[in-house]
């Protein structure tokens, strides 16, 4: 059935070292944040390295972009695969750009098996990059793929603004990104998407393929302490209603009460914004972005309810007002049963011991699943688990693992296979 | 003695407001941050109005701006007055305004008496506009003046970085004010400065004017939390090294510690800066401007102490490395004793009462005092002691008392009057 040879790790590391370094500084990681000038230096390179293995490309209304290879004809169905090149700051190299290299490196081979006839295509395959993953300079993440998901309307999408006032229509017009180009191919039939685990589990397990079965649930809320600027000099403590205090006395309750009552639950305060920020002013507004998640969402609701709680009761302590900016719950997604077992067939035809895993993070395939598009998650080790990070990396035998089983499992779908059981 | 009328609250009202309405939006206060292109706006409108009455205009080179009257000639002593046109964000209209647009209409009316021969200057006199006094876009405050008193270095002031990485000397350069320009006058014999009390002690007094006898220490520690970038979604509990964590800690803490054993301190934590400040990744760096003041040293120096264990402790607590990038003690001030009895000498000669009272804050005519150059600061009251905040307001009936003040004290000195005992 693999009549293609196994995928090349020579082609990926071509490929991904070119963009990999986009954005990137000694011992600083990569910042290739969407819609940035480095962002567009990336798009470009996989826009020209997928036209020289053959595919056209077509860019929709958020700027996802799509590698098409129309090889079964106008009727037939598309397969995609994809994933993401933005970054974190000082993130890792592996982050979303593993996957997109990955389908671009698999889709190049099938490309030749389709050229020298050893496959006959039923359905047509596009490697995507989806638009702003990260969420990291734009909120929410997963913006591209949301849109084209239908989960999020485009208005908002393009109207999304950075710390700095610039909405995200402005910023990709800005690295040339305006309007759909070309023709952007019909929603697929199924959607593939590799990614590094950015966890333990799969290390733990000595595994080399993961196939993701859900992902866990989360809830983000954005909550506001308001207070009163004033002169943090001469103004008498007892005049001070102090944001900042507020914000300090919410994050650190916020963990206490986690870590008490659900430590398991995965929590976070990871973005501040402090207003006016001088030295020498009370601040007056104080937004933290709080977020947590876990597999229940029933647990979620609780935990959430808490959190408000010490929140209100941070504020109460230092005077302040409370305001719930936003308050959201992502359920926890079920991928394809169906599409993960062929996944996990095809690895273990090619000699791989898939483990089922769930996956803590959000992911493209995740948003396309939860609109109704059959999608399958396959994850591979991240040594230590770390991620989000510089030293984020996986091993060269793992890349070529993911490579394989991608590779395999593309081949299945476009030869036609069916993997409704 | 006072042979020129009182001074005209008309022409203070016609270049306050021109100067106020400059960084001015509904209900949002002034925001004119130093060297940005409304201070330029600010500058200009000053320059232009002091050359329109008789001044000479020279810059010197950290952007000081001395109008200037050689009245006496070039052997003769000279008398600054003045103050700063920076604001802090979302600041009031008063602070810094006042003090410059105060002792302008003095100088434009006793430049009157001596064209006409009412009074016969025994001393030059100079208005200054102090860059920088604020601290908010470039620390440390007091800039202009510190550079001047000689306790800065000119290179480090023009060093200095904003939030963005734009250093002063750009800065600067960008609204035009690049090196010397003009003839810039000798060190005065005495500098006199009036500002907005920015606190309560006048109004709960009745008072009308406040000479300031002294000033309260203040010791500004910047502290540093230390952590490690990871994923907010997979990396597990007991992997992170949350920095945001450490410093909300070291916050509430600090507060706590104040409260309980030094309540009669002020004390903030008012600016903080996080990195990446990413909703998605733990946060890797977070650094926190305190603040304590007092009257006595030797409390702020155990005060910081205690400050530097509450700090250590909230790093132990979150997992973090505590850096402490800056510990300053601005020591108090002790105003020139004669010059403060002459300038209350000349209120009460004028009908006032004036009241001793301290500075909480810092001003530019402590930088002077505390380089030797004898300064006097004058306060005239604060409604409802709010200050850094756009509903900072002084009567117009207090303005009239200072105003009278100001012009009283410089006819004196202008005239060659000696105020040691």
């Amino acid at each position: 059935m693999l009549r293609a040879g196994p995928a090349s790790l020579t082609d990926f590391f071509s490929l991904f070292d070119q963009i990999s370094s986009i954005g990137s500084s000694p011992n600083a990681g990569v910042t290739r944040l969407a819609a940035s000038a480095e962002d567009g230096q990336a798009r470009q390179i996989f826009a020209r390295w997928m036209i020289d293995h053959g595919a056209r490309i077509a860019t929709d209304a958020i700027g996802n972009q799509f590698a098409c290879f129309d090889w079964a004809g106008a009727d037939a169905p598309w397969v995609f695969a994809g994933s993401h090149l933005d970054t974190q700051p000082r993130g890792g190299r592996y982050d979303g750009t593993l996957g997109v290299v990955s389908a671009s490196v698999a889709a190049s081979e099938i490309q030749q098996a389709v050229e020298t006839g050893q496959i006959r295509p039923a359905r047509n395959l596009a490697i995507v990059n989806w638009t702003n993953e990260e969420g990291a300079r734009f909120q929410p993440s997963l913006t591209g793929s949301g849109v084209y998901a239908g989960t999020l309307s485009l208005e908002t999408a393009l109207a999304l603004q950075d710390g700095t006032g610039t909405c995200l229509d402005d910023a990709l017009a800005a690295i040339g990104v305006v309007g759909v180009t070309g023709n952007v191919p019909p929603h697929p039939d199924t959607y593939l998407e590799i990614h590094v685990e950015q966890g333990r589990k799969l290390v733990e397990a000595g595994a080399h393929i993961g196939v993701v079965t859900g992902t866990w649930a989360a809830r983000k809320i954005t909550v506001r302490w308001i207070g009163r600027a004033a002169h943090t000099g001469p103004t008498v403590m007892a005049d001070r209603l102090d944001a900042l205090l507020g914000a300090a006395r919410g994050i650190a309750a916020f963990e206490d009460a986690m870590a008490a009552r659900y430590p398991h639950l995965h929590r976070s305060a990871a973005r501040l914004v402090v207003e006016p920020n001088s030295p020498n002013v009370v601040v007056n507004r104080a937004t933290v972005w709080f977020e947590l998640r876990g597999l229940e969402v029933e647990e979620l609701s609780l935990a959430g309810e808490d959190a408000l709680l010490a929140f209100a009761t941070a504020a109460a302590q230092s005077g302040t007002r409370l305001e719930i900016v936003s308050d959201a719950l992502r359920e926890p997604a079920h991928m394809n049963a169906d599409l993960a077992e062929f996944v996990a067939d095809t690895a273990r035809r090619q000699g791989f011991a898939p483990l089922p895993v769930h996956s803590v993070a959000g992911h493209d395939a995740v948003a396309l699943q939860n609109s109704g598009i059959p999608s399958a998650l396959i994850f591979i080790p991240s040594v230590d688990g770390i991620a989000h990070h510089p030293d984020e990396f996986t091993e060269p035998q793992d890349v070529q693992a993911g490579l394989t089983v991608l590779a395999g499992v593309l081949k299945r779908l476009v030869e036609g296979e069916s993997y409704a059981i």
